[in-house]
């Protein structure tokens, strides 16, 4: 075990200097919003610091690093954020960092405590967690760090709806509201906005829904023919892996979507008591108890479809 | 000016008993978590009472009165709650009682000032002035009243999505968690489940956009046709809704349903600067400014719906 506290993370932090923050590929509200608001908690703290990302970090998070210069210098210290496991950093970071992570903080079940962690799986988001760092380092919020802190609340919590959230969740979102975060105008981007070639992609994926396990897993596939014909990217699809669960009677929402390189990545939502990290976890991804993630093998795509069907199957089946 | 304040009311309830609590037609979570919520508190303080709706009840509603058994008594005082409009009662209920409202509580800033009446427009929620009543009359918070009075909040905010939430609303919202309110299972009800018949509809409602104001203003019309056609009933499209806003781009987004009776319900949805409530107040209706409704004669469909459309146009051209 190498579990630290929320104060000894602060001291930890507090000691170094020359700062690394690494978040995870296909970057989400949360990894990005632990980085740049603890980024921002740091230079306050007069810390040389730096953010980094193994993947382009869509242009609907650019807000949370607008004002940040981007720093040129020698790590002392690397901290990734929201990272479950170290692959999840990117080939080229993974080969730089992969072993040399100082400090983790996140709060995947999944995580595979690569490093010398602050992991609190009964916080919805890292941002949570990441709000008591800063709490304990003094910092004072504002609006920036609030506006990077609630995004991770936000995304990571479906905008409040998840079972995941505790009476803590909707605290800490008060205080960033009060410290000036721009919920309605963050939620409308990240929720509220969806390009007409997104509507076209999700018309398509509605209208191609599969259904296994006595219509208890709904599955949809997002071939790059579809991206193609939608004229919808990879990374503005995200919304849609929330839909089949959302299907009456389903218990499992399956959302395949085929990369460029052949490989197909997996989105599985489910409703208690479906566990989607085991499922994933057995076939090699991992994640939270509703929503979990891994990768099939493009190469075998169907088989390794079926055996994902089967897990799911045998999972509902156990209930 | 009628208005009372928390205080103010909750005496006045207080020396009250054979409550009614009236609610509007096409009953939300709000208006029915505020009159449950306020119908288990009069219940704890020892008051007949009961809650009543012009319209049908849809069945996800139901857990809000489960338990509550139904009095029958001649009713000395009368309290709407989140009806902006003696007319929202509905045509028995309007009769009836809609010059003898003793007390309106509500959050709407088209409330018409039919009754005495403590109208928040700040609060998100009626729900939200429910909790303060429920505050100053000292009543022990239950589950039950938890469960109803988060629903009203969550319904009423897209789930802590849109720009009405303050930081008072998460505060509420924690304590409702702490007092045993099933959030996430509640959520799930309102936001994650989806008939096959309404994803139907949805499909149709996508492919039949129409855009209007140099593409700022996207118009679905949900005809009955369409409600035959998918199987979806009107009760069940409310999610639709929110659909047209959410294109990029889009200012003013309108759904309208075409009613068995042959007129049509419009649901008009805006981003600001654009007001919702002053265009359909121009059309005979109202409601919030990012948010309102109002009726267009059947007789007269095109000619109401180029109407809309003109008020639209120049509210966008304005800006």
């Amino acid at each position: 075990m190498h579990e630290l506290d929320v104060k000894q993370v602060a001291a930890l932090l507090k000691e170094q200097d020359r700062i690394l923050i690494l978040t995870h590929m296909s970057p989400d509200g949360d990894t990005l919003g632990s980085a740049f608001a603890l980024h921002r908690a740091l230079l306050q703290l007069g810390k040389q610091v730096k953010a980094v990302c193994g993947d382009t970090i869509p242009e609907k998070y650019a807000y949370m690093m607008r004002d940040l210069a981007v720093e040129d210098f020698e790590p002392q210290f690397v901290v990734a954020v929201d990272v479950a496991d170290k692959k999840l950093l990117g080939d080229t970071y993974e080969a730089q960092y992969g072993d040399k992570v100082d400090l983790c903080i996140d709060h995947h079940r999944s995580n595979t405590g690569y490093a010398k962690n602050l992991c609190l799986e009964e916080c919805a988001a890292t941002c949570e967690i990441i709000f008591a760092v800063l709490e304990a380092l003094n910092v004072k919020f504002d609006a920036a760090m609030a506006d990077c802190l609630y995004t991770g609340l936000s995304t990571d919590t479906g905008c409040f709806r998840y079972a995941n959230v505790t009476p803590r969740t909707h605290k800490i979102a008060a205080e960033l509201l009060e410290y000036g975060a721009e919920a309605g105008e963050i939620n409308r981007v990240m929720f509220e906005t969806r390009t007409k070639e997104y509507i076209r992609l999700q018309v398509m994926a509605l209208e191609n829904i599969e259904m296994y396990a006595q219509d208890k897993c709904a599955f949809v596939l997002l071939s790059q023919a579809m991206f193609k014909e939608s004229g919808c990217s990879e990374a503005d699809c995200d919304g849609i892996s929330s839909v089949p669960r959302k299907i009456e009677g389903v218990l499992a929402g399956v959302t395949v979507r085929e990369k460029a390189d052949g490989s197909y990545k997996v989105s599985l939502r489910t409703h208690a008591p479906v566990d989607a990290s085991e499922i994933c976890k057995k076939m090699g991804g991992g994640g939270h108890a509703r929503a979990a993630g891994c990768t099939l093998d493009g190469a075998h795509y169907e088989a390794e479809k079926e055996k994902l069907i089967k897990l799911i199957e045998a999972e509902i089946n156990a209930i």
